[in-house]
């Protein structure tokens, strides 16, 4: 591999691919669509090649399921491919259209990134999505996924490519790297001259690594250790239906429910209507001492497992004096992603509101709603937990920076 | 130096300036710029130390003058403060306020992003500026100046605690560093506990050192290799306006331009009306062989001279055949800050203005007006010249983050 050849490469693609239509741009995608599923037999042939890898390489079962692709899962891949060439265009949008005080015309536009790479674990689909949305947003992209993907990754990748040749766009729009060592890879994201901005789409062990070792601009993404807090003017019966929603819907996610907070004076009431739906759930509870007197069959938890992603049934609870208490201990366990409060308290949800540090805030409603589609910006990248560029689901319009164009008639600064 | 401790402080320290009124906070900045103006005896004198230990370090006489404070710099920098109080609160501007499809109400909000790290060499005037940005947006702010500035940065701090003091904020709102070493400076910067934003100001070198060495989200700032480019078709007494201003107002600014590009069959007529006016300004010209052909005492340029920022009366001349190898030029030697084309030919403007990948790209205008004050922003901390966050003058708005305040009635996800 060679990847200042690779680099360069990209950087000519994005040149052109940033000037290109709209109606160029939403073509390919359609036209990727419809060859993702003719290509189906070949897709799933090649995805066949890595899931024998896989388990040879003794893979875990939830690693093979993420790593499987069917008949389904690829026609759930082409309508997603679908969806993206049917949302808005997020360039060419004019963000402020003013005279300056000397006389000249600025109009402030949103314009493509240009490289844009992305580093994935092993799931095929990641590679299909992040084409799409980066191609559609006019950039081009350099995708890394996980070498036990890569047969299904290329499969994908040439159903792309055929659709950009068919609109005589280069292939070098959406590269897919072919297996570098880490040498390569750390040579990769340590070039600034590399690409423009790089994505880390995965576990929280994916994103942390590449933030450590990456000099390229970054945006991370993620992890979520989010709370509901519970107080004790709560509607109950809404918070319980909030609690199992927001931990049990789909527990794998980042914007799960990993530890509730409960006001204390609350505690016993609340717990006897949650215990049992929890119970009922199949979670399993790491909770602090009180909750534990309350409930025998929690385990007791420690400050482990307030600072634990669980990705799973397994939760946390713990009980706090108010919500002044609440507030701090998201602020030393959270990640900065998404908190909920049930509170009928106007004060507390407004103190709630005002001094929790993370992308999105809840009231009265499940964390579960963090999400590009939930939100209407379609399909997203990641969802970030830092504060630049984008906070929470990132669209379209997160691949996208900003470009000044001033015009004037001679003016000279004074 | 404990960082820990420092860090922990500003931390608890942002999550008050965050919620504090706009009231509040152009209060205490009014009284800083007050303040600055009654201690002006004391920050001069503060100023001779640090002017005497420079002159004891050897230190070259624009490195002095830049150091130096009079009663003019200080009421200068007290009237800076004052107008960052002016400018409108960039907090709490509802950015988007919608309906869900769930029924869930959406509120974007403009929130501060907490902890801001800067790093700027020996020019105390940057300290309060920062202080007083970073304030205005409901930051706190952990400064480190250069050493050879730290007593003047000390008594500038000083004005700015006595006026948080005033208005009962902790004065860890504005935390000077007291000389980190090398590793200290290392652990801070690494640390992605630490800050929330790192931005770097002064020369290429510092950014560069901060760039690479950071594990925190950084803003790129500053570096300028700005281009003209002037076509057959341009107004040339307008060019010759344009590229004098560009060039010699301010040539020490990062929106100077370095490097003038010229359509080759125009070369001829227009450097008989430039070259003139660049010998009386005084302007040392490196220009490639075509150039120097028709003026003699240009000297040759090379690759190098077009990859330098000279931040003085020095330019380069490179002859082009015509916009598109223009925009070529401008990819490989620029640094995406501000470009200018001179010309009265639309397909050629258009060309340049789609084509250029820069923050700011002009049409028959000085690259000069990239700057805060120019584009109605009000003070800048900086000019991005990356495409992250903020691109461009970056004002009060590039300080703050955003947050989704989500309420509902016991939403939960299906």
């Amino acid at each position: 591999m060679n990847i200042k050849e690779i680099t360069a490469r990209a950087k000519a693609a994005a040149r052109l691919t940033r000037n290109l239509s709209i109606e160029t741009r939403n073509g390919v995608l359609m036209q990727f669509a419809c060859n993702l599923r003719s290509a189906e037999q070949k897709i799933i042939a090649a995805n066949q090649i890595d899931l024998e890898n896989a388990r040879l390489n003794g893979m875990k079962t939830s690693f093979l399921d993420r790593l499987t692709l069917t008949a389904s899962s690829i026609e759930a891949i082409a309508t997603g491919v679908e969806q993206t060439a049917s949302l808005p265009d997020p360039l060419h949008m004019v963000l402020e259209d003013r005279i300056l005080t000397s006389g000249v015309h600025l109009k402030k536009t949103s314009t493509a990134i240009g490289v844009i790479g992305i580093i994935f674990e092993s799931r095929p689909n990641v590679c299909a999505d992040c084409a799409a949305l980066t191609f559609k947003s006019g950039n081009a992209c350099i995708l890394k996924g996980g070498k036990d993907s890569y047969h299904s990754c290329v499969a994908i990748t040439e159903a792309m490519h055929d659709a950009l040749r068919k609109y005589g766009v280069s292939k070098d729009a959406v590269i897919l790297l072919e297996h570098p060592d880490h040498a390569e890879t750390q040579a990769w994201i340590s070039d600034r001259n590399s690409m423009d901005l790089l994505i880390p789409r995965g576990s929280s062990r994916l994103i942390r690594s590449v933030v450590d070792n990456a000099r390229v601009p970054v945006i991370e993404t993620g992890a979520g250790i989010c709370h509901v807090y519970v107080d004790e003017t709560a509607d109950l019966q809404m918070a319980v239906n909030i609690v199992i929603n927001a931990k049990c819907q789909r527990p794998s996610v980042c914007n799960a429910m990993e530890t509730l907070l409960i006001q204390k004076c609350t505690a016993e009431r609340f717990l006897s209507l949650l215990a049992p739906a929890l119970k009922e759930h199949g979670v399993q509870v790491f909770a602090d001492e009180y909750a534990c007197s309350i409930i025998p069959s929690f385990e007791k938890g420690s400050e482990e497992n307030w600072n634990t992603e669980y990705n799973d049934l397994i939760m946390n609870i713990v009980t706090v004096e108010g919500v002044r208490e609440a507030v701090n201990h998201i602020e030393n366990h959270g990640t900065h992603h998404s908190e909920s409060i049930v509170s009928s308290d106007e004060n507390a949800v407004s103190y709630f509101m005002n001094n929790v540090d993370s992308a999105c805030i809840y009231h009265n409603v499940s964390t579960r709603f963090t999400d590009g589609f939930e939100f209407g910006l379609g399909a997203e990248i990641g969802i970030s937990t830092q504060k630049m560029h984008a906070r929470g689901p990132m669209g379209l319009q997160a691949l996208t920076t900003v470009t000044y164009h001033l015009d004037g008639n001679g003016e000279c600064c004074k």
